[in-house]
């Protein structure tokens, strides 16, 4: 593995024992906690030196004007961003008035570990002072999966020699927050977002409440402590304008220890008043002091092992890929665990990245693993699309159209995005809603979300897609003008994956109408409506070159040129360097488009199909986005390009550990971990699930012996063992299953696992992809 | 005549009597007075009240940052915006304390003329004070085409009691210019944007210096005076910050008259220093000066007087028509006759309308009529292309081509457009500016410029079209994904307007280089490139819809769903009630495209093809462009539909004189005054010059009982001359000439006219035009 080397694996833990100053930033992001409504990045518990100081409260944001040199209609006129908010997790240490500051002084030791299976990032330092004084600090944080609304923080400090310390707990607001980046993909700088209400400092507790200045959102932010540490320990407290301050002084001996537990909680509201934020986030406070440390430990490590049990992947042959699915599977988890009603943004909590905004990929990646391991949080992703559903409403009557638009950028709704080629137009984002929705209700069998916000999300996307498409002089039902997957194209017609989306849209929501008459029948659905759906559906246009004996991405794609890659040299990603105009009308693919399409409508494609249009895509997917890698690698597995695949899935896999594309500062690519689970289950375990009965196809690439997997599928836990010969499907919280396995039938009973021999498959020669882009290989050479 | 009232048309002269404050800015438009390299809007001596103050240089701007909320590579930085300069026809006037301000007191007389042979700008009022003074002012002003820097105003005061009158002559710069608009296709609104930079005020003579405070552009403005009056008259002046001021007082009787001629020059440099600037505008005041007022003025009549013998447009059966079509070309010859090596922007010196940008217009619009009416202006303006040569080859690379791409819109050649899809992809204006050199050297046969900046021009716009394009494996050449004239489709594939202009280009620049081998050599055409563009231009796509028996506007055109009218009620222009999205993939067409392409290379098309395309078009143009109405003339006369032709004409004449747009104000539209000598000449003139030899097909529609056209041709002058029956050739100014009518060749000599038949025709029903955008009857009912 090509890994960087100041990470290290071990089966349930990231360790970093050395602090690199200059990829402080990708540490904060890969550290980063969070339950999905709170998000810490893993700064350092002095806050600086810093990366990018980062404290996120899921759908918080602050609202902007959006530029236009040339404006048009329908543009959005407010784009929102996420903000760093109240900073609790500061806790600074001097001794003898000097700061630990690990940039100044000796470091004798530096350790942080992110324990995937106790939730928390451990921190251990060994620091000499610049005047020779000696400390000894660990700390402890979690981000709580059982108490939204909280986090918690231990640190404890020990000396070799007699010292007076200090140790200031802190809530900071309004923080500096670094350099601005030219990069439009990193968030819009936006300075002191926060305006203060009022300020609280009594006994062991403060408070800061503010409000954002645009978006006039109210919040707070709440810490207590609990202390420990020699006789002489005593305690200020202090508050003024953006910060609240506890100050604990000792006088401390070798052998003595000073130890702070700080709790932190958070509330903010759009509606009610500061009163009520106020109580909130004290309320929430309460309870975590009531709770105590160790029990919201305990807790902690109980929602893990719950977790862990359904989603755990293991594989052998591969340690760091090991570790690596788990940190994917800790990270997604962690961007929606606990989101309740909010967007699950691409960067999670974890930074500022894409401002924050929630787009296609959380419905496309990672909603599918979290329908399988951790369903209520795909039932409340979901959810929250549902209550955006007005201002999607709204959207759609703006363009002309009938049914839902949601947007293609967000936070809480309103479309942000300001360059309607690729977001307006890239009306495939509210299939992909409809196919999570799809996927969702036939995995889980939630009945109560079929007939509620599942219908209604259905029905209002296949509205949309009816009114979208239109049917020409034969009948035939096309698309025209919309941009797809691959950013690399745009304003395209018939671009095969929106349409072959938008078919199984119209079908499922024809069918869940069929299957909830009365509730269809309040939403207005009538019997001429569901049938126009399914003669769309059935008349939908799929273009085939038949020269090439392929698919073409859209109507006329593979009459466009060629791109010249032999002139491009390594001028990647492509769209820092040559403009739109060039790439549109030519054949370059940024990601997985049509490909995508092989993989979620593969029922609509032969396997000859498959095997010829993934090789002419190969040829031409450049892979500048992190949203392909995982695609590819489940269609490479499918063909019988094991190798391949396995380089694929390692991409996705590695991303953020060894920060691929250089942006990991701005927050972890959660849909790429999302896509190593992909990968995995769908490359390597095969499955698909295109109707009611799961499909597996495993087949392991040559370094993997084995590979374990857990599918939570209605109530019922299946854990699909893979080795190079054979499949073994076992149940457990459930009485019995029929799957398939390559094709074949097979039941599984609870305490009757069924171990199946997995047929050989012979490939041709991998494709090849452009010069220079062919993955990394997986394995070390 | 559906005409706004207070104008009346005289065969030589707009007269206004009566003044509209609410009208006040279009009038201001109207009254404009410009030789192409200074403009001054009508506005009123005394400055207020006013619509929009206005004095304007060719090719003088300020430069601003575009912002972009998403931004792309190739995205233009900067913009360029025109801006009001020193304003220098100020004249106050103070009758015993009180100022001539028309919206207070009384009006007893207003009445301006804008005279098209004296080419000035007559005033004459009549007005009361509050305190019941009353005076007489009369005032003349022009803009010299003979003094290219110079302006020139004689101001006269009369009183029917003896009164105490001051008027005061002004400069004054970073006047305001009034409320911003938020309509995007207004100027910016930019405040104050000259910085001072030195004054002088000495005897009559005024002069300030200023520079702009992004672009850098040095200017300076003079003003001096010849005074008369009685013999208590007296004088100062003053210059303090931004103003320049010389104030007469006098004690006048009735009978007695003061009277003041106010001369103003202007120069500008983005080169030179101060003092080179400063001299500048003194001299060319000295010179003005020495001219003196009369002589300035039978220049002024002679430049004219020349000017109408080669084009004036006689028009016998419709006045107001009459009237218009010279007021139209009188424009044209403003926004062209000195701007040498400077642009013709689409409002001309006019207005702030569209930032002051050159766009397509002036090379498919404008320069037609110039070539064969002004043609050095004509050769001046293609001369300010070749000179932006070198930005445009910047920009070519940037773009990843070969040759020069010129900038959709721009003041001093760098692309200024803020959204590509609607401007880099327009690369349509390449072949534009190669058709406009084509044209010239046609018409011209000047060969200098042939050899020189024809020349390279063509091959550079070759150039470009050739690496745009990309040969099929059939063979075949296609233009992908570049956006035509009509400017509700974009980023589609083989253009029909554009490939065959692109195919012309390519031709044209072969036929170029081959006869002018050596400087092809040191321009590098080798014969290889000569031959790929003869390859090109012969392999063309030319789209055709054999199911319509139309030619889509490009391959997938015709294939889109149709625009639904029936829905759209009054919400005209679209695009302030549509999405982008929604225009771009239907079928509904803002501007003539394909039917330019009718007009422009009418070669490539068969009588049947043009009449079936036309109304194919015609059902689906909602003309939301003026620079639509006058090609829809011309095919409309082709095609025989005279009476619609007739509409389309008086559409594109009456476009600022009854504001058919509502944004007069902003600027006149000198592309489609152009198009109503367009429409007259190529449409109910028939004239045509795709080749070596003229041809016309006149024919008159009904109210017009004779029509009289002038034709500038390789240093002849040819008059044609059509009534209902006939049409008379005659020739002045050159020996013979071969022409063709109807199809036939005529012969005409030098003193021998020849008079010839017309043929009738029979057309079919007219076409359609989607509900409520049939152009309005030019009759009047």
């Amino acid at each position: 593995m090509i890994k960087q080397e100041q990470f290290e694996s071990e089966p349930w833990a990231l360790r970093e024992r050395e602090l690199r100053i200059d990829q402080l930033a990708q540490s904060e992001s890969v550290f980063a906690l969070s339950n999905g409504n709170l998000g810490l990045r893993g700064n350092l518990d002095e806050g600086e030196p810093s990366g990018l100081p980062g404290t996120y409260l899921a759908g918080f944001y602050e609202s902007r004007r959006l530029p236009y040199a040339e404006a048009g209609y329908g543009y959005p006129e407010a784009g929102q961003t996420v903000i760093n908010v109240t900073n609790g997790k500061l806790l600074r240490l001097l001794v003898g008035d000097e700061l630990l500051d690990v940039e100044y002084g000796r470091l004798h030791k530096h350790e942080r570990t992110l324990d995937l299976r106790a939730g928390v990032l451990e921190r251990r330092v060994d620091w000499e002072s610049p005047a020779g004084k000696r400390v000894k600090v660990s700390s402890t944080r979690l981000v709580s999966f059982t108490h939204r609304a909280v986090a918690a923080i231990r640190y404890e400090v020990e000396v070799d020699r007699p010292a007076r310390i200090a140790i200031q707990s802190e809530l900071v607001a309004n923080e500096d927050s670094g350099t601005a980046s030219d990069d439009p993909r990193t968030a819009a700088a936006l300075t002191k977002p926060l305006v203060a209400q009022e300020g609280v400092a009594v006994g062991l507790r403060g408070l800061l409440s503010h409000q954002t200045r645009g978006s006039g959102l109210l919040m707070s932010a709440a810490m207590d402590h609990v202390i420990s540490g020699p006789a002489n320990l005593t305690s200020t407290i202090e508050q003024l304008g953006d910060v609240a301050r506890l100050t604990l002084t000792a006088n401390v001996q070798p052998g003595e220890r000073v130890s702070i537990v700080k709790l932190l909680a958070y509330s903010w509201s759009s509606r009610r008043g500061l009163p009520s934020v106020h109580a909130q986030a004290i309320g929430s406070l309460a309870e975590a002091m009531h709770t105590g440390w160790d029990t919201l430990l305990a807790e902690q490590r109980a929602y893990l092992d719950e977790f862990w049990d359904r989603a755990d992947v293991e594989i052998d042959g591969d340690p760091d890929r090991q570790l690596a699915v788990r940190f994917a599977l800790f990270h997604v988890l962690q961007a929606g665990a606990r989101a309740e009603g909010r967007a699950v943004a691409a960067k999670g909590l974890t930074g500022t990245g894409y401002d924050g905004h929630a787009f296609w990929d959380t419905e496309s990646f990672v909603l599918p693993v979290l329908t399988y391991t951790a369903p209520n949080a795909a039932r409340d992703a979901l959810t929250w699309r549902h209550a955006t559903l007005s201002v999607a409403r709204d959207r759609a009557r703006q363009l002309g159209l009938r049914g839902a638009a949601f947007p293609w950028r967000t936070i809480a709704g309103e479309e942000c995005s300001a360059y309607w080629p690729a977001g307006t137009a890239a009306f495939h984002i509210n299939a992909d809603i409809g196919h999570a929705v799809g996927h969702y209700l036939r995995a889980t069998g939630d009945e109560r979300f079929r007939r509620e916000e599942g219908l209604e999300l259905l029905i209002e996307t296949a509205r949309l897609f009816a009114s979208l498409g239109h049917h020409d002089a034969e009948g035939g039902f096309h698309i025209d003008g919309v941009t797809g997957p691959d950013e690399y194209s745009a304003l395209a017609d018939d671009n095969v994956y929106t349409n072959l989306m938008a078919q199984q849209n119209l079908r499922d929501a024809a069918y869940a109408a069929e299957h909830a008459p009365a509730k269809a029948r309040r939403l207005g659905a009538t019997s001429e409506e569901l049938a126009a759906w399914r003669q769309a559906a059935d008349r939908m246009a799929v273009p085939y070159d038949e020269r090439l004996q392929v698919h073409p991405q859209d109507a006329d794609f593979t009459r466009h040129a060629p791109w010249d890659f032999a002139a491009t040299g390594d001028r990647y990603p492509l769209l820092l360097h040559f403009p739109y105009f060039d790439l549109y009308r030519k054949q370059v693919v940024k990601q997985a488009d049509l490909v995508l399409a092989l993989y979620l409508r593969g029922d609509a494609f032969t396997p000859e199909e498959k095997a010829r249009d993934f090789a002419y895509y190969e040829a031409i997917t450049v892979r500048d986005s992190s949203l392909s890698a995982c695609t590819q690698a489940v269609i490479a597995a499918e063909t019988g390009h094991l190798e391949l695949a396995y380089d694929y899935f390692a991409e996705a896999a590695d991303m953020d550990l060894e920060d691929l594309e250089q942006n990991t500062r701005d927050g972890l690519h959660i849909a790429s971990l999302a896509g190593a689970w992909i990968a995995a289950v769908a490359g390597f375990g095969g499955l698909r699930d295109h109707d009611d009965t799961l499909s597996f196809s495993p087949r392991l690439p040559t370094p993997l012996t084995r590979l374990s997997l857990g599918i939570g599928y209605r109530g019922q836990l299946l854990r699909v063992e893979i080795t190079t010969k054979e499949a073994r499907y076992s149940l457990r919280h459930g009485p019995k299953l029929e799957v398939l396995h390559h094709g074949q039938p097979i039941t599984v009973t609870s305490g009757k696992p069924a171990s199946v021999a997995i047929p050989e498959i012979s490939a041709g020669d991998p494709p090849r992809q452009p010069p220079g882009r062919a993955p990394r290989p997986a394995r070390r050479k």
